[in-house]
């Protein structure tokens, strides 16, 4: 892995609320940060979240989320969440993370979302605009389906 | 102020994720606290949150909060968080709050709420029903509106 | 899987503050039930955290971290946090955790912690007596290190 | 008040996770905006937190905290936090703070530092040079200590 796999990043500043006692980030809001670079992801290709994605009927849930924890970060940080698409099912969208602080991987993960029904939550088809927004987006290829 | 005005208390033990570099309770999860031992008093008091409001056709926004730190809480510290209702107006309602670890102090503050219509947020008389539950429960003189 | 296989259930309550706009508990906190049910779980070994950890020496950081997703737990939902240590190399522990409202399986992860020196962050090994402590409370045999 | 009052604003965007089943912004957390906008307050000002307190062998501790609600804030909005010094004591420091979205007053509040030695806690004075770097940045009087 390496920064040079992610067209997008999002920066983000650690904040004093977020570090523990030993100093360093509380391992659980990685996933916070995770989904705020996410959804700086959707608005960069087009596809703001939740607001596109109701608009063609559907909504994320999250169904497996991973974190791998290299090295911690610390208070006042910046840091770069890269953030890509690397598999479009048919109703699951896999993403995939790393954090940097600049050069250095501290983290990586990945969340795998479910595309369902915002009522029913059952899972729906990805629409295609939006698989075609992502493929267009990500100039590498998605693997396949 | 003394433990002796309350009649209710909710025990609560501080989370690792709460306490940040300064070995403290960060100074903003007191008002989780205070939220989480309200929800605890509606529950004392027969009209559990949010249920008991929305059925007569009402919700609670909070207008105003206030927190004085005493003494810092730590990790693994268990605490009461004591609950009253000091003041019941025509649509508002607040409530004193205080935290104690064994008999000291730690924290003192308020929420004031305004009772309103769940949809557009405009302030709406406090039910009859619940004037009367909190007067019930609280054997202490209410302030008069 | 199943709540047989725990010996240790840590129940909780999904505070006001935990559950998001899509009336859910936001998927990052999990990872904080895990980690007050794993700190309850070293209490109830004799090896409460973290001061019995830095006795002998070293602290625990989390190395990987992985959630499971089946069914989405709400406000004031009361969940059990199952917890068992399901492996203990030289110098990691692998914990596994399910969360259940009633007999239904909402959340499976896992947590695996290195053991490591405080000051260095260089793993070392899990004290015998820790081992000790484990193994006597898991009735189960543990997988082989 | 006014945004003009304001020389210092720290813009955010919020998250999803801090977002309630109200659809609106969990009350607690704009004590971590207020904090966060601070903690850039200190860096404009040539004092990055905490480590220039430090320096001065001192670090600052919360009091008091009070926050008003004028008007909820959503999921994605942009508000821009304004930070400014009231009143700077011998020991205490006095900050105002308004949250804007645009031109609409949502949040206002206000959050009490005593300034202390970091290891007993108890007050100390405000170091001159902190002092002389607020009153240069802050171009309109201070109130009189």
């Amino acid at each position: 892995m390496a920064r040079e796999q992610f067209r997008f990043f999002h920066p983000l500043r650690v904040r004093w609320a977020e570090v523990d006692r030993q100093g360093i980030v509380f391992n659980g809001h990685y996933l916070t940060y995770f989904d705020v670079a996410i959804t700086e992801y959707w608005r960069a290709i087009g596809f703001p979240y939740p607001d596109a994605l109701l608009t063609h009927g559907c909504d994320t849930f999250v169904k497996k989320a991973t974190v791998e924890y290299h090295a911690p970060a610390g208070f006042d940080d910046v840091l770069d969440v890269g953030v890509r698409v690397a598999r479009i099912g048919r109703s699951s969208m896999r993403f995939v993370l790393e954090i940097y602080r600049g050069q250095e991987l501290l983290i990586e993960g990945e969340i795998v979302y479910v595309n369902a029904d915002p009522a029913t939550r059952k899972p729906t088809p990805v629409p295609g605009s939006l698989r075609e927004a992502i493929g267009t987006y990500e100039v590498s290829a998605l693997e396949s389906a």
